[in-house]
């Protein structure tokens, strides 16, 4: 059962031996090598993914669900675009973190290395196997990709391409390896392989997260939902808070830094919410206020479930507050611990609101929808991590290495 | 079932709130009173001691582990002492571990904090009460602590002690909680409790540590065995390696970071293996060598067992090998990836052993056993980490902290 899945996993673990002790020279030969077989396979690729496509449609899915499989020359073009990018990253690998010379002369570095084997699993949208394959594999991982079933066709064709570039740089073919099995229990097996798989990201919705969680006998790296707030406090400046306001839900509102709710101190709720709706009224975002809320304007009431509703849609959920103590419990209850902003000119405050929310990135004055790692100036991303262990915010190249320490010695012992 | 361990983690997480955010002012101020309180309680913890003793003697158990259990004054200084220690250790909290100002002026700090509540879990000694306990409260975290039945009045009569001193200086009782229950099944049940626990910790043997990561539901700190090698090459000093092999063997036989097994190049061994073993008679250290080995010397046989057994004792396995390669394929195959060292005076040799072995320290030239947080500048340790994930190596007050992003802005918005 599942012997091509250890196989793919032997030959993954050997691979590792080869590609985290090789130069960026080479990875970044490998990088330009996909974007060349990209860019030349387009035709093989499209007609690959339109079986995927074709299918969906026959089992008659949501055509915005179909939207998510279609490749086409624009989302090719990106997977090229994001192999000059990760091309364009500082390789990790070999960076000293930390030092400590000992007076005895001993050298101690500690260094980062590759993590080892990543199992990605992850649901529709075929493009997150080039994105995730480029990460891993620039910081001298091996990756086993485990994609939806409705885009088999697309990923095989994918994995394919990315095997003939590594081959063509003299690289392990073997470097990365496709599920092709559809059915649940794969990934169970996938799961319990601890002797293989170093780290398991889940890419897709909360179920399949929780799932990862709760039956992974290998480190999970969890890049959860965002219910990101922020919190208006009485001083803030009105028109800027809206532009704020105003580009963290609207700009891109189906990302997971898009702010859904908004907490108003109650001192400034009079002049700021009829401001923020008249502008949300042109924007045709929906508000769900809270009961004081509904004093001020008119908008549709937030029922308990608003609160931790991640709606990624032109929705937003408004609660009148009477303390920064009262935002900060409202964030504790309910925040995905994503991002959380306070638009405040009160220096205490702030400070008190940068140290009491425990989320991944905390915002005095700005926009929620900068977490991200091409905004952190991290080049790309893997997601966001909302956990606390190993990396937190977003995951980037640095994320997915560990570290080693290695010792220069001169014959030394210890007292 | 279990209510008061489920009380004992809501008041965990509440006082998570307070102590995450201390500064080390009072922190200090409570490890300076625990000191004091120590050194004040010392008839009271060893009366309490007793009753554990006199159990363990009722119940037959060998000498050896009744000797762990023991506290005795000589144990309480030391106690104290590491009181001492963490105390003048620089608090990790806070520290900007990374920055990126982007062009529009938003500053991005990635700073360390507190990562939540920490269970510990371990078995018999009860002084790992006292310098775990003082580790995570340093740090900021709050601590669930399970420590063996045979050591429970012990346990107790400690972990009331560090309430009295966070009490002292104002800061939460409940920052530490002990587990009173001494089935089995009160581990499982912690071991779910996700919601509550951020980060589980075993410390103890084999089967435990296999027990929690394949049970827990939360991200597990493993701090693992070390089966450590040492590769003589034939290019290397050969008096100056016998001082550091037997350094590595016989300054402290019974601790993780001891060497367990001697890979020599066959084109040095009939020089220095007659040289060790004339040493290593008078030290009484039993050689257990492969064929190769015991055409030179006069020693036992190593079965295969040998090569992956942990010794903790005065008993060494030795291998000829035919090749830098050799012995890093022996490593690959047998070492716990804890410590390996490499003893040459070849560069490329050198080089290729610190890029090729995947442990959490290697060394070239110098001893195992320097890899412990005290040697290593860090000033304590909670054990070493011989997984690779948030953690690796030698733990201490920075690897029990994880980071957030705190980002300071002019009301910026995403373009």
């Amino acid at each position: 059962m599942y012997e091509d899945v250890k196989i793919s996993l032997e030959n993954l673990k050997n691979a590792f031996d080869i590609l985290s002790r090789e130069n960026s020279e080479k990875k970044n030969k490998f990088l330009r090598k996909l974007a060349q077989r990209l860019d030349e396979s387009r035709d093989y690729i499209i007609s690959e993914n339109n079986k995927d496509v074709q299918r969906a449609r026959e089992l008659k899915v949501k055509e915005s669900l179909v939207d998510r499989l279609v490749l086409n020359d624009k989302r090719i073009n990106e997977m090229i675009e994001s192999c000059r990018i990760v091309e364009n990253l500082r390789d990790p690998v070999g960076e000293v973190v930390d030092s400590f010379v000992r007076e005895d002369g001993l050298k101690i570095y500690k260094i980062r290395v590759p993590i080892g084997v990543i199992a990605i699993i992850y649901e529709s949208r075929p493009n997150v196997t080039i994105e995730t394959a480029i990460l891993a594999l620039k910081s001298g991982n091996t990756i086993l990709l485990k994609g939806g079933s409705d885009a088999l066709n697309s990923n095989r064709a994918l994995v394919g391409i990315i095997k003939e570039a590594l081959d063509d740089v003299g690289l392990p073919r073997n470097a990365v390896e496709l599920v092709e099995h559809t059915d649940r229990s794969v990934v169970d097996y996938m799961l319990k392989q601890r002797e293989y798989i170093d780290l398991v990201i889940p890419r897709g919705g909360k179920a399949l997260i929780d799932y990862v969680v709760s039956n992974s006998r290998m480190p999970v790296l969890e890049t959860g939902a965002g219910v990101c707030h922020i919190f208006v406090d009485e001083s803030a400046d009105i028109d800027k808070s809206i532009s704020v306001i105003d580009n963290a839900k609207t700009q891109r509102p189906g990302t997971c830094n898009a702010v859904e709710t908004l907490l108003v101190h109650k001192n400034i709720a009079s002049k700021l919410l009829p401001k923020l709706k008249e502008l949300f009224d042109t924007k045709r975002v929906e508000i769900r206020g809270c009961e004081e809320t509904r004093k001020i304007i008119d908008c549709n009431e937030a029922t308990e479930e608003d609160w931790s509703t991640e709606y990624l849609d032109l929705i937003i959920s408004i609660k009148v507050v009477s303390s920064l103590d009262d935002a900060i419990e409202h964030i504790k209850k309910y925040s995905t611990k994503h991002s959380e902003a306070i638009l405040t000119e009160n220096y205490s405050n702030a400070m008190k609101f940068l140290n009491s929310v425990d989320s991944s990135t905390v915002y005095i004055n700005a926009s929620t929808r900068f977490t991200d790692g091409g905004q952190f100036g991290m080049g790309a991303e893997i997601g966001i991590s909302t956990q606390k262990f190993h990396a937190r915010g977003p995951v980037g190249l640095r994320e997915l290495t560990t570290t080693k320490f290695v010792v220069f010695g001169n014959y030394n012992v210890r007292k």
